[in-house]
């Protein structure tokens, strides 16, 4: 396939605000699609009838003039660690989520009351626990560029099913990178929320201090169409008290940009030429900022997500450890084995890394890394090298993005102009924590320079 | 000893300021009276001589016009665990911080700049992890009220000197009650700030999410007057980053108060019938609340303490765990066998603790408790019985108090009328997180009906 016949979820509002398109035509789009890209294996549940139904429940909406929203009637695919009333909910594994059956979650929930139409659980790497997409009771997603290629994970589904052109836009959930590292392999837009801001209430857990929900899309602009839908306070899920509803994103001008450097954090040549090339051309004010020590707060990160990972799984190893994969059973005994101590440590290494960071940037507006050190890797692969590094295909895949999860702050990735026939390449930026919509700004910026479209 | 002789640091202030004293007679009396009570053992270092240099330099300033505050000249007494750039500092071990000698706790280094003469450092219960006294590398404090009873602890030394009428007002710290505990069994008052809203920087910490640092007065009055140097933003400590600084007590009306009962909260006899006394006499409108779970919320409490200090001294007990008494050895191995799946469950119970019990207050303005379920109990007794229960001496003393710390309330303990003869009973009072000034505004009102002078 070709990464082009995307079309944005701004442009299908705005068809059917203009009824160039109906809900019912992209409803059967978008099946057409999923059953042509079936090799993908980007769901792992999908309805027809109940997605005709709800198109055709918001056709009669919007033909009696009574659209519930601007996205009454887009398709959007939903991840499989979110509860949904209709579709099952199995985070793509054998050890099934004890969680409630026949509900929404809470973004779920909000889409669903905007019309949008619940298009089909996408695939996903078990329980998330992992960022290739390798591990699912379905067997691997595949990478609508390169078949041979992974998607990434754990949003794998989410990434094909968008870069396919299925959907302009799947829900996906991001504790070490997860909604950005299949943006990134698969060439979309993924946005990671500052911590607290968007509620989790109904979407499975990984590790709750570290996990935020995200949407996936096929333009810029449609994540700050979805964002209302994710972000403020939700009583059902504590972190997110006091948060501010979504705002309308400022005006800014050339935006100052730290390029973060240093010993584990390199990329391959070919991402590094990539990710200099759209700083250049994004006309943004760079400085290079070294971060030193990031192998201990790496560590930090994963020992905060394999502790959490194994309180939250604690009740399904004890009654049928061998309902998960080997993969994923070993994530959970190397959490149970960390001490108290060592999680402490871990916390106050993350207290000290928000500070840290902070001053980094200082006032400058946001933090700019590649998404990804490499290209997306084929299957099978267990190992990358680049910059001198040689580490596992898992770990390359969360190398830049679990900086974001520690530290809380909101993240955007943005694909990068690459010579034609070459795998995508994103910029990842990276802002305050709670200043989600500068960076958005930041990004609009930078995403209609490399366009050239400013 | 009998406990009236005790004069307030608002009076002593007020003496000073008319000329009715001098700062130098105000340390010479306090130094006469530490040597009449020396068998207290409340001291674990003293210098004559520096804290008449320092009463000294501050009747210098007030005879030129040049007071630096109402409380120069004042003699405060301060915990072993307080870094002062004068007295060395072993938090009554022999295992002794790595922290800096020569340098001033924020809370000591302000009440210096304020005048206040530092008198010299209290005798407490090895590293505050024991609420008895009865461990202390210079041996126990005994009970100014009953020199065969224990202060309690850990701040035990601060009791004593206050309530033998050494010092009007004493530093203490507070993890699960070490200010109220000693402040109870000794007679006198005692205040936990909210969490956060005290600086603790240079001060030993014992569980860094759950200490405290507070005042031990002779009067209640002296609360307000200490607290400014103790509240508002530390960049040392980062728990204050966005704290505010102490603010006037406002004017209250009839105290609505929520009285905790339950399993888990039981009390003596002689307690039980003090205090629901005091809760009649002060006129404030009572209701009685159980608080159900108790004991999982106390293991919540526990888990947390023992993880966090076996975090903090993991490096002195690898290097040397002989130095430590063999009871706190025992509690830091304990700490350090707990897993971080353990200290999660812990921190999940504790986040949702908070909501039970700021459920429970609803409207009301404060939860009411003793302060301690039994009066000061005898040296060498290793358990107390009482409404039922039969439990360590150690668990008597932080019967209640832990609750204040494991939700970062606003606590503060008040002796209460007992008969001639009597040992001390004490109710506390505690207010919602951050609003400390209330919570005194309403503890102000309690004692003054209390004390018949409303």
């Amino acid at each position: 396939m070709t990464g082009a016949i995307k079309q944005s979820l701004a442009a299908q509002a705005a068809d059917l605000a203009s009824g160039a398109t109906t809900a019912t035509a992209l409803a059967e789009r978008a099946l057409a699609r999923a059953t042509e890209h079936k090799a993908l294996n980007a769901f792992v549940a999908l309805a027809p009838d109940a997605v005709l139904a709800q198109a055709s429940a918001a056709d009669r909406r919007r033909r009696a003039g009574q659209a519930l929203s601007p996205i009454d009637g887009v398709p959007i695919a939903v991840k499989d660690n979110y509860l949904t009333e209709d579709y099952p909910t199995t985070a793509c594994s054998r050890a099934l989520p004890d969680e409630g059956e026949g509900i929404d979650a809470t973004v779920v929930g909000r889409l669903r009351a905007a019309g949008a139409v619940i298009f089909g659980k996408t695939n996903m790497h078990e329980w998330a626990f992992g960022a290739t997409n390798a591990t699912s009771s379905v067997g691997p997603t595949r990478n609508p560029h390169d078949a041979e290629r992974i998607t990434g994970g754990s949003s794998g589904g989410s990434g094909a099913a968008v870069a396919a052109g299925i959907v302009a836009a799947a829900l996906g959930s991001d504790t070490g990178g997860s909604v950005r590292i299949p943006s990134a392999a698969c060439g979309i837009y993924g946005f990671k929320p500052s911590y607290g801001r968007a509620s989790r209430h109904g979407v499975l857990p990984l590790s709750w201090s570290l996990d935020a929900p995200g949407p996936m899309t096929a333009a810029l602009a449609d994540i700050p169409i979805l964002l209302p839908y994710f972000f403020g306070e939700d009583r059902n899920d504590p972190a997110t008290h006091g948060a501010a509803p979504f705002a309308a994103l400022p005006e800014v001008g050339t935006p100052r940009v730290v390029h973060l450097v240093g010993a584990g954090l390199e990329r391959s040549e070919e991402v590094g030429l990539a990710v200099t090339q759209a700083l250049r051309t994004s006309s943004a004010l760079v400085r290079d900022h070294e971060l030193e020590n990031v192998e201990s707060y790496f560590a930090a990160w994963e020992a905060i997500l394999h502790g959490e990972a194994s309180a939250y799984h604690a009740g399904r190893m004890e009654r049928n450890p061998q309902a998960f994969s080997p993969a994923t059973q070993a994530h959970l005994v190397a959490g149970a084995q960390l001490t108290a101590v060592e999680l402490l440590q871990a916390q106050r290494i993350r207290a000290r890394f928000v500070d840290l960071l902070l001053r980094g940037i200082g006032a400058w507006d946001a933090i700019a890394m590649p998404t990804l050190p490499v290209v997306a890797p084929r299957h099978g692969e267990d190992w990358q090298e680049f910059g001198g590094r040689r580490v596992t295909t898992q770990d390359s895949m969360t190398w830049f993005c679990w900086i974001g999860n520690l530290a809380g702050l909101p993240c955007v990735s943005i694909p990068v102009p690459v010579n034609a026939g070459h795998l995508p390449v994103s910029l990842m930026l990276m802002g305050r924590p709670g200043q989600d919509e500068r960076l958005l700004a930041i990004a609009r910026w930078v995403d209609r320079h490399l366009k050239g479209t400013r």
